[in-house]
């Protein structure tokens, strides 16, 4: 019989740099921390330590859905629109919260043998919002086996 | 005085069948596999394996609801929307990606007394973006006594 | 060496009054009650019990912000639209779904030395979306040392 008390749990913290908006896949740095604690089954949380940015699970085969993603939310969120007041860190700065709000900055996926269970197509994405680079910073935490 | 050494985790896979478009609720399958493994305090996961159909807590009272959101939906991301490039899977496969990231893949809910903390009126749904019908996979695990 | 077989969970549910449509920022109370229990490592998840308000992480210093991501939901989602059918519960409610699906109920966040992993102007909030006042259930869960 399998003995019980075996559950663990480890943090760490991602830096993910940017050159400005668009994805930027770091599913590889995830999975290379999964390796190199030898994780086998349990739960990774992640969350984004900003709100001008995202964490996003998305498409990694064709880049022309990135793309197209940024271009859809740059119409629907559009920089310099009149309607915002808080202005002053910049015309992308509100647009960047409201993509923040309609996405989200935080995900927690399942570990199945040493794996994450993503999809295929899968891959973990931080989304930046502002037109800046930026060093974004991601909590990770793991509970398992 | 309660031993502490009783927590345990379990994984599972639902295969969620969609006929096209709309949501597809199984609250009661996951109760189900809560009930089969007398889970009766902890944390449970769930993580759909696809970017193009959403993981939803939603009300599954009045079925007008669902159809609003649908509605809603289909008017805010057209599909065959000339501003996307990605076309080659079908005109309602870039909005079907647009939709998943404006929602969510990814939920984790309480349990507790052996019953998910859901409110009285929420439901958990798959939501199917693409017309044809799909097999959709949602990653489970649980954490917990 | 450290024992393995310190792992420990706690339930919890807080309720925060809503006085109408708004953000209303309980980071304080959920960091009391970690303060309170002594959580020093581990995972905290939050699920809201409601259909028709949001959870958010959003930006907890301009309040201009807050008023922007008001005023922004408002206009992207307009309250009477003709294209609802479900208006029985009033020309907000189908909206408050909306808003909530376009956002979340959801909240995963790492724990590390006693301390929520959020950023420096993160606070967490329940985004009511309708017009009346509630009192909005939020399930909470530690899972840690």
């Amino acid at each position: 019989m399998e003995p019980k008390s075996t559950l663990r749990q480890e943090s760490h913290e991602f830096t993910i740099p940017t050159r400005g908006r668009g994805l930027y896949e770091f599913t590889s740095e995830v999975s290379a921390w999964i390796a190199r604690n030898s994780f086998k089954n349990g739960l990774l949380t992640l969350h984004l330590r900003h709100t001008s940015a995202s964490l996003l699970v998305q498409e990694n085969a064709d880049p022309d859905v990135r793309r197209d993603l940024e271009r859809f939310f740059a119409r629907l969120v559009p920089d310099g629109d009149p309607i915002f007041m808080h202005t002053v860190e910049g015309e992308d700065d509100m647009p960047a919260h409201v993509r923040s709000a309609l996405t989200a900055v935080n995900l927690s996926l399942p570990v199945r043998d040493g794996r994450l269970t993503l999809g295929t197509w899968q891959g973990i994405y931080v989304w930046e919002h502002r037109r800046a680079p930026h060093a974004r910073k991601v909590a990770a935490h793991f509970i398992g086996e």
